[in-house]
């Protein structure tokens, strides 16, 4: 495949994305929300590749959503069919769709937090497994000072870091940095400079190439229903799972490992 | 309006309600809660009126139910109409009626929290928008200590910083201070005094004046339905609210002063 | 009773239950599973003992699943009856049952997190209403490291400290001691020793003795309901709850206490 707005390389275990639109601090475009979604789906049927490495070039993230698409959906608007839904509402809506994909991947999605974290850079950042974020970044919710809404960010800001934050966020459009945002729990880890981050990258790769490959994808996906579905149906449908992953390849090469006191070695089928 | 138990004054954007009934530490009377409603009604019918900051009188945020309105409700209860309501059931339902419309109102609600912040005080400090905490301020939920239950406040506080927390305050009747509130997520701001407490409110109102209001108000409605509404449909509403707000007077002078490099300034209609 | 794998002992208003496998640094077996739910069973029907201090011998806490019960359930499903639920589907969710049972009793469950707080251990850990945590704790999922998921388990932590922290930890398998469990809401109160975690737990115990026993029970079965039950449904039922615990025994003697200003003395009937 080839992208216009990405960077996407392949090393180990790690599928390596990276956002490219230099010109703009990586805003986030249509398109780019469009080759996101590609990747996205190829990695949902991928079979060796077990974690999701999000990074903007020249040590930005994503300054937030394209001004350029804004402008074209205003001219859009002003000469649209009545029954077509609204060229602001599709522009809107299909980040969110992302959004939503990105959440939901069988991969660990690791996201490298550095320079600006704004908008819809920050509203990604929120469904992130792990989160790095360096002494560059700049964290924030503008868009009421700009007279919009955070339509698709805000409740995937409440779902990362609760009500009783998000709200002060979002009413004041506060900027804040990577130290407050391990603080509030929108980051995992806070790293002083890009040789502290790639270390720390280092070291969660090497931890999640320790875990089973399957058990983490059934894993988080149990996880992200918690509070979707009643607590007992979801208990015994894990159940379910687990008497699966113990039967499977993986819980076979598991116990052996531990048994025999050595490293698993997690083949894929 | 004339009020008993509260000082109303309109500064600005911010309407200031002060809790006055300095001979209980502004304990939470049915009068002041009934009056506090109507206040609340106005607001939510207010076009200029942009944050609404709480607070009481004498350095003392509120001390919790009152004592004699429990007196009253115990001779009427004993002389009870058995079809009727409880007297007991009404008066702190009512209470509880107040808080979750003080959640809903469409202004930034900002909470002033120095000495007793106690009971009742607590459940209303819980569903601010931006809680600024000074060293003077004492919360607790001693309600069990006292052979009762915090019935309409307990649900407040695990909204406000989840079960894990809340379990231990309601169970134990812990006091704690300001830092620890911070801490637990209850307030966002810590101050030394009166001075520092002025001053951080100055600079929340500031931030307000910033963010459209319109935008502000409709970005809260969002937040406050995570959780109760399922995701997907929220963020397709969302996306309908992005539509209406991006093309309203608010979205076009976000964007004209955005591009002009000039503050918003936000015309009420 | 006389239990296989527990020392049982009620002290004051607590029972004290300590895990007592230490060959295998108290890991959960079937055995130890149904003897909690015995104890959990008696505990629903007392009317003297207020808390419950969960612990275990030789500094340690519980190291997680037993790996002889796993070889057994391997044996089972190997000869099993299509038509019968699968053994290591029953040996997982009887596990959450028990958990899912502890997290429901009316008493004030405390536990002392010391040593191997792991797997089944740790998700114990995370429906404790309050949790002390010994410097000597290591907490993990090692779960998907081992080929497995933390099926039973991994729900709880999202309960306990939400899909932000949760994700990371069940998906890197990582371990961290008592401070950082602090610092993540896992545990309450972290500890220098033995003597510190005994002391905080006396501190702890006197403040349960000052509560109201039913009113404690009925406030946490109150904050278990939130966001399990509609909220507006949930404030009138918990105003019902106010008016009975107001006319209760216990209530009149809270009401007579703070009046007379002297401590309440709890009378159980």
């Amino acid at each position: 495949m080839n992208y216009q707005t990405l960077l996407v390389e392949q090393k180990g275990i790690a599928l390596y994305v990276t956002l490219n639109r230099p010109e703009c601090r990586n805003a986030m475009s249509l398109q780019m929300v469009e080759e996101l979604q590609q990747v996205f789906s190829q990695l949902e049927q991928s079979k060796d590749i077990r974690a999701l490495v999000l990074r903007g070039v020249q040590n930005n993230f994503c300054a937030g959503g394209d001004i350029k698409d804004m402008a074209g959906a205003r001219a859009q608007a002003a000469n649209s069919d009545p029954d077509q839904p609204n060229a602001f509402y599709s522009l809107n809506r299909v980040f969110g769709k992302m959004i939503t994909q990105a959440n939901r991947l069988p991969q660990v999605v690791i996201c490298l937090l550095q320079g600006a974290v704004l908008g819809g850079g920050f509203g990604l950042a929120c469904v992130s497994d792990v989160a790095i974020a360096d002494q560059s970044a700049q964290f924030g919710l503008p868009e009421t000072s700009l007279g919009v809404i955070p339509a698709q960010i805000a409740p995937f800001v409440v779902q990362r870091i609760g009500l009783t934050q998000a709200r002060r966020l979002a009413l004041l459009g506060e900027r804040f940095n990577g130290e407050e945002a391990v603080r509030l729990g929108i980051a995992h880890y806070h790293c002083h400079g890009e040789e502290e981050v790639n270390k720390r990258l280092d070291s969660v790769l090497k931890q999640v190439s320790l875990c089973a490959p399957k058990a983490n994808a059934t894993t988080k996906s149990l996880l992200l229903q918690v509070g979707e579905q009643e607590m007992e149906q979801l208990l015994d449908q894990a159940a379910t799972d687990f008497a699966q992953a113990v039967q499977s390849k993986e819980g076979a090469e598991g116990t052996m490992a531990f048994v025999q006191k050595r490293p698993a070695k997690w083949v894929l089928d």
